[in-house]
């Protein structure tokens, strides 16, 4: 784990309501950490449905697996995450594993396993012991409390530098919704790999298939709109889970994503989201600056996606913004290498406002001086304009440091 | 430019052969660097044919533009590169300087302008001062000689460590017939990007059209089977020249790739191409390990390429190399992420003949000890079977090291 906090982080920690029908409680099983917490249970009261979102390798881990076979049921009474251990590439005992902690979570949340959701992140490769949750996952059923979204937050945390949390509050018809949200990632668990897990809980009574609906429209200009080193987990994990509480308060049954009632949440929900990315990038290994990518003026917002994500992709890029250096060659290039359509000749580029090319050429007014100052600080936004068309996208990452290798390739060596 | 050469640098130097029908010449025309030869003239001999593969970019350079447009003759007669100015995304004038570029070689190698190619390889977005070459270029055909290889070879160099050179002999019917190549790449230029240039020239009497097919078809396993950092260039360039000379020995005139009398030459023209692209990986910017990945049990040679090149381009498996860290969770998740068919239960890894994983967990007989002695090797080989088919391929990269942060982001820092 990184000792030094991320000069990005936020200056602000939001102050997280409770949200009914939800309880947390977290603990140091010992997985692999030594005088930190490791595992977080979330219990949640009956009639909580739940959406997911997860990785798209094709190899996926235990957990993600059974996340994706448990969703079916729409329902959710807790949720078990581990730090320490992933629980990837684990094979028959990789799956055992995910049972026996289903198990012994339904025992202490008193519902079905199928009802228990599952994620896991840290070393791959490792068998995971789930006997060390027997016992622990039952204390923590007893304590578990309203309160401590901190404690959970920094449950799941693995090389990142600060707990990730965002939280919205919301009229759903007349009640009043909260919505809270915890992340982690995408840092490194030495010596293995990155993932990104997050979890967003609301009192809302929204149905599973619309919570799904709204997790899927939600994470593609989010969770899906970050990168930080275009590497992606077997682990990659986000599920939102609806307990339905505010219903008690007069909140609307929600069915259908589409329901006109749900505007003002559903805008409040992609903010969580929103939010929670954000917070991952400004936690990119080794990050000195948050890069926002937006590409204008292409020929769809697919294909702006696919050109943003080049850009925030190179390492060409990130390493020059970790030089503080106005390189718009290296968005040429990026953009050239894309494969989507784009004229050298109509291709504008800025770096935080300042045009430095301008259609196929150095902007004649391109002051060298006035851009390095520019560049200098830790929030660079660099604006591609293609003038083909009118899609539009942004895309969120941080450059490439020496410390990012450091992280990543020094810990044996 | 870089001081230091790579600890990947080969030990030896081929010695280079006349190549009947070309004559070099390199000179100091202050493009950019100070004391030293940044243009290279070579003059061919009347018939000889040309072929070219070029950047898949979308935002090519003019050199590569102009290329493009003049192989459709089918023959040449001059080649100039110069070093230091890319000649990429500079409008119009960039159009304008290289038909200038053209026509001051057409006049000092009796020749027309469309017989002659371009090349252009360091900053872009800077306007290339053609008129530097007047004169420069008249005076290098007068001295242009068949030897020169070497200083060829380091007069097109960039960020490169060391001059790229290779050379094979083989019979042409009962002729003998030479293939000599140079390369630069794929280092930065100073403050821009890697840019991969490579020249072929023979003595065999190969018709364009035929030489062609021989260049896309050897292109496939050595240069696009290459990569640093996943960037491409706008100027990427291989141009492969046939004087045709070795006629006048005996040597059949070619004009079908799949002529069965030039295979003993397809063959010889593919390891020049092969030793040329691994010199360019032995070159990569701050490399300190050459990684062989080889992908084999795929569904298909396409899947297995897209596989290698996913764990090829994987920041995480380039730093974990650099750390000399056989990290196999990391080559699981960027078999994972590539999108191409896997089981991760059939899933095997081996770093340097040593397995690590076995379908789909850590191989039980794993000595961390044994295989962490193997990763010290400056050489390092990935195999992954994936046991589903019959799909191989085999891609080079290096390791990605602080010191490619360091030449890519620092000189502005």
């Amino acid at each position: 784990m990184s000792t030094a906090v991320s000069p990005l982080a936020p200056t602000n920690v939001p102050e997280m309501p409770a949200i009914a029908g939800v309880k947390l409680a977290t603990a140091a099983a010992g997985i692999r950490y030594k005088g930190r917490t490791d595992v977080l249970l979330a219990v949640m009261d009956k009639g909580t449905s739940v959406a997911g979102v997860f990785t798209r390798s094709k190899c996926p881990s235990a957990p993600v697996e059974w996340c994706r076979a448990k969703l079916k049921g729409g329902q959710a009474r807790a949720l078990v995450v581990n730090s320490g251990n992933a629980n990837a590439f684990t094979g028959k005992t990789g799956k055992q594993a995910t049972t026996l902690t289903a198990s012994i979570a339904a025992k202490a949340a008193g519902c079905k396993p199928d009802d228990v959701f599952l994620a896991s992140t840290g070393v791959i490769g490792e068998p995971l012991d789930a006997t060390k949750f027997d016992g622990v996952l039952g204390t923590l059923a007893q304590s578990a409390a309203p309160d401590g979204w901190m404690a959970a937050a920094k449950a799941i945390m693995t090389t990142d530098t600060f707990p990730k949390l965002a939280t919205a509050t919301v009229k759903l018809g007349k009640a009043k919704v909260s919505i809270n949200g915890m992340a982690k990632g995408a840092g490194m668990i030495a010596p293995d790999m990155a993932t990104m897990l997050a979890f967003v809980f609301t009192d809302a009574p929204i149905a599973a298939g619309a919570l799904q609906s709204l997790l899927k429209a939600g994470v593609g200009d989010s969770f899906n709109a970050v990168t930080i080193d275009g590497d992606t987990s077997t682990s990659d994990t986000l599920l939102a889970f609806a307990t339905g509480a505010a219903a008690a308060s007069g909140a609307p049954k929600i069915t259908r994503a589409s329901d006109p009632r749900l505007k003002a949440f559903t805008k409040a929900f992609n903010a969580v989201l929103a939010n929670l990315s954000e917070l991952v990038a400004r936690d990119g290994e080794g990050a000195r600056h948050l890069v926002e990518i937006i590409v204008e003026g292409a020929t769809s917002k697919t294909s702006a996606r696919k050109i943003a994500m080049s850009v925030a992709n190179s390492p060409l890029v990130k390493t020059a913004i970790a030089g503080e250096d106005a390189n718009w060659g290296r968005v040429v290039m990026a953009v050239g290498k894309a494969g989507e359509p784009a004229d050298r000749d109509k291709l504008s580029i800025s770096f935080n406002g300042i045009r430095v090319a301008w259609r196929g050429a150095r902007d004649p007014a391109y002051d060298e001086a006035e851009v390095s100052a520019a560049m200098k600080n830790p929030e660079i936004q660099i604006r591609i304009a293609l003038g083909l068309g009118r899609g539009r996208d942004r895309v969120l990452t941080c450059d490439l440091t020496k410390e990012y290798v450091a992280i990543n390739g020094d810990y044996r060596s």
